[in-house]
């Protein structure tokens, strides 16, 4: 996660700029989520991330929890164009290994707000986590069912489709566990690494 | 997890029942602090998934540092006795099987420690996490060790092994993320599926 923010507050009428503030803001609250887990991730700590005061932190947020929310959507509005892009492509050979590339570079670029994503889910609300919940089932039908085509092709490893997708996700959002930007390897270096373990998994030769 | 501790609190001279008694309340712990996270879970939510006072847990715990610490550290024990069982197995790749087989059955039997061990080490003490990361390592590197060599042997599939061995477990870590034993599913079952999938992900045919 590279947002490094230290501009100061300022109020402006150019609304994209505003709404640029506010993502950045969402990525270093991402990060220090990510870093010091939700709970005890403070306003303060992230107010001093974005080199805010608190008050000026409450101008764009209504609070932890919004932030919280908008960080989650975010990262649900990635998966969802990673959907999108996937699931008109008709080879399901060809769409596996495409959802398994694209989710990768997402969460292993998406700054920490995936991982967020898969992690901090109980401290929404009912509604929000319930709205957040339908909407990564899509994904994660998209993907079982390409799963379940390739078995009824006999490409897919003798492997149980609806399990092979939870390990098939398991593994690439676990990817922030051990995964940091700054190490020797680029970020096309670990999607290949864990693109090409999911394709012997999952795909036989 | 199906531990479910009802008696009251008693003092025994007994010291094994006064140990069973504290395990067991390391296990209730475990699932409360499973299901609710670390900082969310307050002692009176252990105490009352125990069946105790407040008063009562302190009689088994300083605090709930030291329950963290307890759960992390049984964890910790039973990832140690595996690596011992495994160590001594000569054949390579009879050795990862077995690294694989008894990773998974602990995970998903550990009634949730072993989850914890994974996510909350953040709220040990310094001394503590330190002393874990490297009791850690220990398996870590057996597991390293045996993909390298046979890696030397030609039966690794084209992967580097220290990357292959993280997103090994990271796919067994994440299993209490998706499997509950009330499901249709044995814990058997549950590992033969994760076992096959890491099988092809690691080995060629």
């Amino acid at each position: 996660m590279s947002a490094q923010v230290t501009s100061p507050v300022r109020k402006t009428a150019n609304s994209t700029t505003a709404e640029d503030r506010t993502a950045e803001i969402c990525l270093t609250a991402a990060r220090v989520i990510c870093e010091k887990g939700y709970d005890a991730a403070s306003m303060n700590d992230i107010a001093a991330a974005c080199n805010l005061t608190k008050a000026g932190l409450y101008y764009y947020t209504t609070g932890k929890q919004d932030l919280l929310y908008r960080i989650i959507d975010y990262a649900m509005s990635l998966v969802e164009d990673n959907a999108r892009k996937c699931s008109v492509i008709i080879n399901a050979e060809e769409r596996l290994r495409m959802i398994i590339h694209c989710h990768i570079m997402t969460v292993a670029d998406g700054g920490g707000s995936i991982a967020i994503l898969s992690e901090e889910m109980n401290a929404l609300s009912p509604e929000q986590r319930e709205e957040i919940i339908e909407r990564k089932r899509a994904f994660l039908d998209l993907t079982r069912s390409t799963l379940h085509e390739l078995k009824a092709q006999g490409r897919l490893n003798d492997l149980d489709p609806d399990i092979a997708a939870l390990n098939m996700f398991t593994t690439i959002l676990g990817i922030p566990r051990w995964y940091r930007p700054s190490r020797e390897l680029s970020t096309e270096q670990i999607a290949e690494q864990v693109s090409s373990f999911l394709h012997k998994a999952l795909l036989k030769n």
